[in-house]
């Protein structure tokens, strides 16, 4: 009996075989795609769907692709000939709100933003907030260690997860963390997950560490400079005035070009980079003022407002970010991030990989807390030789300066060839080892993360 | 050669055999001693002579218990016959500290009020705040992952870390985590060494995550509750009016009553139990002033003062909770941690276990974060087996209630027979495969967290 016969038999019509679904699954949105169609793609719709799965693909040695929504962007759910896909979407509910506890208890595959709008009702949420959370899956998140606009103030997924529920690769169940917010028992496995990129198990429920909703307005600033090393020193000068705002973000001269191109906006002027802040909370409007007067001190030009429309008009700008990139072609987005006080000169690393390479790189950051994206544009499906040569300078750029390959995306097939560089190969080399202790056969997501495993 | 001729051939006079010392290194400050003195105390200064130990000890497969300042409360810093003690406390030095990055390097071996010391001359300071703060090491928070006070703010340990090295068994050094705030390269070693317990490699450097020193006055409060039960959940309705303060300890009846005792004050009327409560920051006053309505409301009876002195004085009768317990007898102190909303459910079942047992068990917590200190008094220096069953009781209780075993001492010795019993078989399993790849032949720590392995 084959592979794809063992699951039918075992699960049914779960098992899907669509040439279409197949397609999908090729592919997460890094515009990676893998070499052909797997073997299928399995809806599970409970823990033990996914414990079903995993103990045929143990008997028979088949990988399993583990795929929340993907909306990855470093092809890490991307599924090829010879691979199950376990999808996680149908296992999407919440399953525990705790208001007195501040945690919830979840399913998977629920959307980072279908989890938020019901915490909403109890007064609550969830913080962490990539660009992608009305379509990203909160396992995913959790898989990936996602970041978002707001981690800078309220924390990465990291900082937001008390436990984490997996299935083996041999189809046990194990049930990691605490629902306490203190514990110190044994090794944190959680945090191990955390980031895991499927390698480690399918990740089939979790506890998260909620937050009350914040109270107060918004306010808003955006403050231009003329040069991104100004608006890179600007960003800095708010962080040492103590002023912590819930987001800040940096376009660079060629970011904030292609946007106001994309939404119709007057040009802005040549090379002028710009800082958008929002600050929250009962001292919104007091912090907002105080962050204000740094950057004008800085050269910026500031325009503030506590009006919730025109913020978000103003925040729209750096949202149009990834359509805006689209518009100008294939983008690989990439990440690296770098301690706060060598983002100016990552800048001038990117320039100068601009002119060595002869590409555009426009780039926008997380700037509170150091974490790049610099986009490169191509024609075509593939990644050419030359935009891989000037993304290797870009690692290596951002490891120099005490940076790391990637903040927030993970190292998926993209960067699977940069990672022994940062870790060392003893410490890559322990990492592959763990994984062994968690999948001995190496089944699940292989070659993902570790090139070579 | 013996093992210690191999030491003093290759370590010189760091090598310390004195009775005294060997003796020191036999217990830690949770009153159980091992069965005999170690073969020598190393005082390493540098990374290199920790490798050297390291590499001696692999090659004579004799066991290395890593010693900080000995604080620990779980006996996981206690070495016996055949063992080799590392003492990090001579490699106490700050390598640096950024305040642009709000991050210090430092050695293990500095302890935490040192350090906070040399931060605040930058306007800075690392947040964890052990009750031990000034007789703990920084390398032993981590290793533990150590709690305090503040954590309910401003996080523990496993917060405030980017980056450890560490040496292993065999003598290698690996460099983990990042210099960044977020960094996704892999599997997080990082969180795994923290609260690891001396048992994954020793800790020789980490990177760690700093705050600006907090602006503006403090606030205390106490409020005084006819019963521990009220007080409880007088904490949870602070918590549920969603003001967040720094600092909210509760003291039941016979805690209250033995720090009035040795404070010379008046006796508390009888049944009561206290909370005492900070808050800071720029918004203190208010938030001080909306949480004691919160607690009258509650039926406490408030006291609340901006003064400093008056305030120290307040909460000097909690921090003075150890000497009074000190003055009862010999003291295990416990430390379950169970959801904020089971708090209350947790007296009751310590109440039950009082009278099951005919023991008193003074009880204080860390009420902000659901984390409970149990202290069993009992006569002599060895925890006779009446109490041992009553602690029993209690760790069933706290794991029934959702709780944990510990939420900040760790597992150490005087834990690892409930270890399991918590992780589950499976975890369990899994856990001592981990601690394989890090120390193939078992000589880091061996016994401690994980009874028999
Ligand atoms: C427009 C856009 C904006 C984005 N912005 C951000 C951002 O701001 N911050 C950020 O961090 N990322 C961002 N991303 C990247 C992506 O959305 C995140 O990585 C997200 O966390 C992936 O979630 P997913 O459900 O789509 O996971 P997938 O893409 O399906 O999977 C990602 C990885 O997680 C694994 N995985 C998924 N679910 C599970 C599970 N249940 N158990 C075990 N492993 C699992 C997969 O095997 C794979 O390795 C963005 C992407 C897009 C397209
Ligand atoms: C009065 C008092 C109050 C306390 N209050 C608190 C509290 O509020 N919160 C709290 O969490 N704890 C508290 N403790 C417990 C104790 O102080 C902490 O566990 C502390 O973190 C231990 O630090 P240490 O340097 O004394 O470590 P040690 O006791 O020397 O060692 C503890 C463990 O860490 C390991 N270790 C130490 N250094 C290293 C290293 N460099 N590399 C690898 N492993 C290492 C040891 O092997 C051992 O397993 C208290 C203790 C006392 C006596």
């Amino acid at each position: 009996m084959t592979v794809l016969e063992r699951l039918e038999r075992e699960l049914g019509d779960i098992v899907d075989t669509a040439a279409d679904v197949l397609d999908d699954a090729r592919a997460d949105r890094s515009g990676h795609r893998s070499s052909g169609a797997p073997i299928a793609v399995v809806h599970a719709r409970s823990v033990d769907d996914v414990q079903r799965v995993m103990r045929i693909a143990s008997a028979t040695g088949t990988p399993v692709v583990v795929r929340g929504a993907g909306t990855g962007l470093a092809g890490a759910a991307n599924a090829g000939p010879g691979e199950i896909v376990l999808s996680t979407a149908r296992m999407n509910r919440v399953l525990e709100v705790r208001q007195d506890d501040l945690l919830a208890v979840v399913e998977p595959g629920i959307l980072n933003a279908e989890l938020n709008a019901q915490l909403a009702a109890h007064d609550l949420w969830w913080p962490p907030d990539p660009a992608s959370r009305e379509i990203s899956t909160v396992g995913g998140n959790i898989a990936t260690g996602a970041g978002g606009l707001l981690c800078a103030k309220y924390g990465v997924v990291r900082d937001a997860v008390l436990g984490v529920d997996i299935v083996l690769a041999d189809g046990r169940l194990l049930r990691l963390g605490h629902r306490t917010v203190k514990g110190v028992t044994g090794l944190d496995l959680t945090s191990l997950v955390i980031g895991s990129e499927g390698r480690l198990g399918v990740i089939v429920g979790a506890t998260l560490k909620l937050r009350r909703l914040v109270e107060g307005a918004v306010c808003t600033i955006t403050a231009a400079f003329p040069t991104v090393r100004d608006a890179a020193a600007g960003s800095a000068a708010v962080t040492a005035a103590g002023v912590q705002p819930s987001i800040m973000e940096l376009m660079d001269a060629a970011s904030l070009a292609a946007v106001h191109a994309l939404l119709l906006l007057p040009a802005p002027a040549s090379g002028a980079a710009q800082l958008t802040i929002q600050t929250d909370g009962p001292a919104a409007r007091a912090d907002a003022e105080r962050i204000a007067s740094v950057l004008r001190e800085a050269g910026g030009s500031v325009v503030l407002t506590d009006d919730p429309i025109e913020g978000e008009r103003l925040l729209a700008v750096r949202r149009s970010m990834h359509p805006a990139m689209a518009a100008l072609g294939t983008t690989l987005i990439e990440d690296v991030a770098v301690p706060r006080s060598a983002m100016a000169a990552m800048f001038d690393e990117i320039a100068a990989i601009e002119r060595e390479f002869g590409v555009s790189i426009p780039t926008v950051a997380h700037a509170g807390d150091g974490n790049l994206h610099p986009n490169f544009i191509f024609e075509g499906e593939i990644v050419p030789p030359r935009i891989w040569a000037a993304a290797d300078e870009l690692f290596r750029a951002a490891i120099r300066l005490g940076g790391t390959l990637t903040g927030e995306h993970g190292v998926g097939i993209l960067k699977s060839r940069w990672l022994a560089e940062e870790l060392g190969d003893d410490q890559w080399e322990i990492q592959r080892q763990i994984l062994r202790v968690f999948d001995p056969q190496g089944i699940l997501n292989p070659g993902k993360v570790f090139a070579d495993a």
